[in-house]
């Protein structure tokens, strides 16, 4: 009877506005979801487990299904991909209340509406611990506006979204190893416990003719690394150059770490880091969208011959003078 | 150090054979997979837990990748869905071998390839406890294709696919609760710990005109009910006309049941249960493939008007007389 009540409970915080239209046709309550295809589906799956990827105590329900969804969309942000639905994989420990089920349900639809994403499908069961799985569907109608890790090229410039370094920020004044004043304590909270996906700037780089591009979950020296390898290119990043989030050098410090290097390090941002043609850089300080969050350059791509390693992170900011940051 | 092992030779026992093809453009390695769309998707999740769905030391890591990947496409089977990928989340404790994991991974791939299924990504985390996440995609070409479980009439006739209470029987012999000798034994385990998807079958029934079809994970007393409820009709089911697995009578007696009670209860046969139209029998006794788990007719559906509970379970075979099973 739990079961049923939480299943029922579940599909009215779920249920599409609107009611079922054109594109999805079948949702939860049968044996499967039916969605009309719009062209190449891109699909990734991302699970956030209790005590892994975060800490029940530390995030409220609502913060837990809104991580949960945004760092699986961040994932077809990376691709440019336009995103459709989402299926869950809920796995709920015995004596789990109802109403914080329905609070993290809340908080994951609120992150669906904002990016247009249908919750079309899932799956609750029991389990020892905490976990949510999301799988995502975005959507391209031709797969040359797909962007992937492996065509970045020497002499294209390598280009981050946003800020870094603001969720690890957020989590060490969470866990209390570093302390800040509000408002830029809670910015920094919101950063960590409330990723936004960065869709509109994955779909403008792809517009922009990215040619390679990676969303920033493990820290760009990890991630950045990544690029490189599977484009068989060497990424020369400017450590000097990486735009900090408001705060982050405060908490850096109290941590005893170098900021650009904590930044680069510490995760969980969901910023893009892209790579574009030489010649893109006109376009985007012409073209980028007011409404997106700023693009910074902030290294080049070379031939990865001289040296296999495939990632160098600079702290002089001379070798990369020049850069402009925009907008 | 370890992750990265693994994930080299998770893709290494995944990869499709013949490589990437004008189907699956982009697969494991990058931020998402990339598929072409054959017209309308057909999306379902299951997760099996360990210790919730299955026990790890009752089962072989094969059998456990490939019950996961079975029960997920028998979603599919029941929508009259064309497989086509699947994506993985699977959650490991600390301290799993990595030869456990692949040959898991290698039982899934199993039956992936068995069932024209493309294993195109999925996300390994660290977790408590063991649990195999899928998603399943299918595709039809024409929404007129997809059977839910709402469209069953009053009139119709109730069928179900193969044989049922194999897996109740199989599990009980696996916990030493019943007894018997091989090959019974061995083929009720293999219908336990290998359950094959009627994804043919489902299809057939599809083609023959289905107006309704769930797939028996729960046990037919429960899910013909859930067929009944979205349907709004009544479903008379006889159970003295239901197709029993070889040796399940045996173990239902020992274990002090009703045999057609037992196969109607024990759940995870994954057969298929379907409302046709009266007029698709001579159709089915003359149509249904050879290739497919036999069919057998086992009750039909009325109005519900006359009493709410959606389904009747009547142990009387008088009732259904004249209902030949095919073929």
């Amino acid at each position: 009877m739990r079961e049923l009540e939480l299943i029922t409970q579940l599909e009215q915080v779920l249920a599409p506005r609107g009611g079922l239209g054109a594109t999805v046709l079948r949702w939860l309550g049968d044996d499967a979801a039916v969605v009309r295809g719009r062209g190449y589906a891109v699909t990734s799956v991302d699970t956030v487990v209790d005590g892994v990827h975060f800490r029940s105590g530390q995030l409220t329900p609502a913060e837990i299904g809104h991580r949960a969804l945004g760092s699986a969309l961040s994932d077809l942000a990376a691709m440019g991909a336009r995103p459709g639905e989402a299926y869950l994989a809920l796995c709920l420990p015995a004596g789990t209340e109802i109403e914080s089920t329905l609070a993290l349900l809340a908080g994951l639809r609120e992150l669906a509406d904002d990016c247009g994403v249908t919750v079309a499908g899932g799956d609750v069961t029991a389990s020892a611990v905490l976990s949510v799985s999301v799988t995502v569907v975005g959507w391209a109608g031709d797969p040359a506006e797909i962007v992937g890790r492996d065509g970045a090229r020497p002499g294209d410039l390598v280009a981050v979204t946003g800020s870094l370094g603001a969720a690890g920020a957020g989590l060490a004044l969470l866990e209390g190893r570093a302390a800040l004043e509000s408002p830029a304590r809670a910015t920094l909270h919101e950063r960590y416990a409330r990723p936004r996906p960065r869709l509109a700037e994955g779909r403008a780089l792809s517009a922009l003719g990215a040619t390679a591009m990676i969303d920033l979950s493990d820290g760009l020296a990890t991630d950045a690394r990544h690029l490189a390898d599977q484009s068989g290119v060497r990424l020369e990043i400017d450590l000097a150059a990486l735009p900090l989030a408001p705060g982050v050098a405060e908490v850096a410090t109290q941590l005893d770490a170098d900021p650009p290097s904590f930044a680069a390090t510490a995760g969980e941002d969901f910023e893009l880091c892209a790579c574009l043609p030489a010649r893109a850089r006109a376009a985007v300080l012409a073209e980028w969208p007011a409404s997106c969050a700023p693009l910074t350059w902030i290294g080049r791509v070379s031939d990865d011959s001289a040296d296999p390693s495939g990632l160098e992170l600079s702290g002089s900011s001379d070798e990369l003078s020049g850069y402009e940051h925009s907008p």
